[in-house]
């Protein structure tokens, strides 16, 4: 009866059910200089044409997050809107660099299903792809998000947990096609230290803070056009305007200029969680550890993977307590490959 | 002497005046990102380049609001420095689409002036075109805004009220070169809702909100280059700095995609009133009412004509008390015709 | 050790050095809206690419102050990262106009050197130039900062204090290649005030306020790549953030428009003082003295030096004390050459 969107309640989702999200976005060299203002977003290759082009790609790509954020934000009215609680990723691929001009939609399959044992909510795993306007796949990954049943009395689906990578290996990575980093300018990159200067277990303090601000977030997460309410609407949440778990994602990942200057192109997402709600205010800082270090085919590409943490507070490095809960000022803790010059 | 513009007193304005409006601007994505960052826009005709031209177009164009904003900033210097009050608009027509390349100058004449009975002020009529770099006419409207005499003394002029329709019929209406609906894909636009689905009188709570922040109306109405003071300087209305009445305008709008997804394309402004003045921490919600239907000449192409509100807070579907005053939560209440797929 | 760049101390530079900056920078149509929608700029020859070709050039450049934060942005994790100061600008030349698509990169010399008596800091001054994509000097300046030393025990490096201009002549500046004022629009670019219409030693007023948001100076000093921490993380000043010094030039030039519309290009930046910090939640005003006029060679273009005053509040025309210090409301001292139709 109602014309507005009420998202879909648990009982709604079935296995194999595929859902085409709406509202495809043609993405500028517009969507590119927001990112940077937003972001203190320093990687050469997402800032420079010629330096992109010296790696071997035709332009300067839109920063991989962005088109992360953008295939995300689609997904929202469908998959998030009655959403308690955003759970996990896992198996993120980016597939194609995008770049100024080209257009992104999104699409999710239902590929998990489990009812909570209070009968009022489960859990959905759904694996989105993002595909541009050549109907190629630029990205895609798996998350999983509780969702509040609308009708209590809706009987349990039959439990059905997809079988998921705890890590991509490198040989699950796509190295985009014609890179190239044998002649890679590290003093234009703006750090010295290239792949074999990094060790696993390495742990680095990024040590730059950003205090975030309302208007801020907002502009970001409108820009990805994510609708979820508790971003926008001061009087759903008493405590503040939830920040988009992304606009952290993207805050700590640029934070990490500092020390993993040439971990340029994000290529994996191994898993995420958001430890603890953000609210404007808080300033964010940024550590990250090296979990893992692979060679690659592309000449002189060589792949590192990295725990990304973000903080509001509290000494780097401090992740979680004694009994594995994340310490309270955990915001982020995301396991992610890069690609970075041998 | 002062080589600062003063702007226009009430004394300085004659029937048949023309103003050649100054800083024409050229658009770009830039324009497009920052606008679906101020907005949650997402109409799916002015975010993606391939959904536009399914519809017929070259391109996805610029926001029809976004060049309403770009042409009406360019009047304030000249029309409203002074005025007291904006007091309505009627006979907007959207011409052409505007899109990123595109060059606006505007043009108003005067068409019609009272001094008030206080002699203190009067109100102007000024009708307004704004052209693009071929001299091409992409938008008119008609707005009049009250405006203090400088010098009290000064004779008050011949009264001329402007012949102005209450209300433009479909005939009146420009459909844009090439649109065509026949095709329309409702899945990417995001709702199934066409235009034989919505009934007159029939009306729709948008149910999501956005709190207002003082750094994105600013961002905005600087975009648009309107240089009212009361906007920016917060040492000039101790209450705080009023909020641009297109900044409500178009965030409305935006909100109305959640139930009007379809709505796509601002053709026609009937009207309009900003029944309350905007301060930033404000929470804006809209709703519509569906006004009057018609059929175009343009395939699969159905016009509505919509009454657009914005309220701060209060139920949905108050507009005015019994003695015909706006209810203190509404912000603006605006009659516009938009076009439908059928 | 630490993977992270701690900047560089007093002790780090000599005489000669040259610093290539890293993360050059495409600029596109949204850097060019992006800073129309973070200070009110209504230049027309840096808004309408229609405007810009009437007077000799291929498209609207992005704006001269747009091109100088790039470029300093660059120079500041080598050169400013652990400034306790920034003391003084002088020999600013705007040689090339930036246009969206162009990659600027900057590299500094290491020009002057001063150890402090106190032993804990010293002056560095570094000549920095700002390259294109086709390797050509876009624009360059010097500036020096006062610099922490790391190790007080360091030696004191020679004295060399560079040979400055305390202004530069008109000989000195570069008008841009093409530019013809001869058919100048002086309707379109909103003032009919011509370079004979301003006087030596005349003053003039702007008027206008614009109050400063947190989110704004960081979203603009971001956009530059502007990596100085005290102007994002709050936890870093306990009085606020520190706004970046080029917020307020651009906020001052831009709301300059207002008395001077018609001085189009920067061409020649002779000296600048950041007499006050800003913080935000301050309302900033400006006003403007007539230094000097000059012919130059291009068809109806006139030179003209301007101070440019910000101020936090005050009454206008009040620079300094009688004990020669600045006046506490006074946060910008500028004094610059333009170019303005004759």
């Amino acid at each position: 009866m109602a014309k507005t969107n009420p998202g879909r309640f648990f009982e709604d989702y079935s296995i194999g059910q595929v859902l085409e999200h709406a509202v495809p976005r043609t993405v500028s060299g517009g969507e590119r200089a927001l990112y940077h203002a937003l972001y203190p977003a320093r990687h050469a290759l997402y800032s420079s044409d010629q330096f992109a082009q010296s790696c071997g790609l035709p332009a300067s790509p839109i920063d991989d997050l962005a088109a992360f954020h953008v295939i995300f934000g689609k997904t929202v009215p469908d998959v998030s809107l009655n959403a308690v609680a955003n759970l996990g990723y896992a198996e993120g691929r980016w597939l194609k660099p995008v770049y100024p001009g080209d257009t992104l939609r999104s699409v999710s399959e239902v590929i998990g299903l489990k009812e909570n044992s209070n009968g009022k909510t489960g859990v959905v795993y759904v694996r989105t792809r993002g595909l541009n306007q050549r109907d190629e796949t630029v990205m895609e990954y798996v998350r999983w998000v509780m969702v509040r049943k609308n009708d209590p009395a809706a009987p349990a689906p039959e439990t059905v947990l997809p079988d998921l990578k705890k890590t991509l290996s490198v040989g699950d990575l796509t190295i985009p096609e014609g890179l190239d980093f044998s002649g890679y300018d590290f003093t234009l990159a703006g750090e010295p230290h290239r792949w074999s200067d990094y060790a696993i277990g390495e742990k680095i303090d990024h040590v730059d803070g950003v205090t975030i601000e309302e208007a801020e977030h907002m502009l970001a997460t409108r820009l990805w056009q994510n609708t979820a309410k508790v971003h926008f609407d001061l009087t759903f949440r008493p405590e503040g305007r939830l920040i988009y778990g992304g606009h952290i994602i993207s805050m700590a990942r640029a934070l990490s200029f500092n020390g993993l200057a040439n971990a340029q192109m994000i290529v994996g997402l191994n898993s995420g969680a958001h430890a603890n709600p953000c609210f404007a205010g808080l300033t964010v800082k940024a550590w990250s550890e090296v979990l893992d270090k692979a060679e690659t085919a592309a000449p002189g590409v060589g792949a590192i993977r990295l725990r990304l943490v973000a903080t509001k507070g509290g000494d780097p490095f401090t992740l979680k307590s004694e009994d594995g809960k994340y310490d309270g000022n955990v915001l982020l803790d995301l396991d992610y490959w890069a690609l970075m010059p041998m």
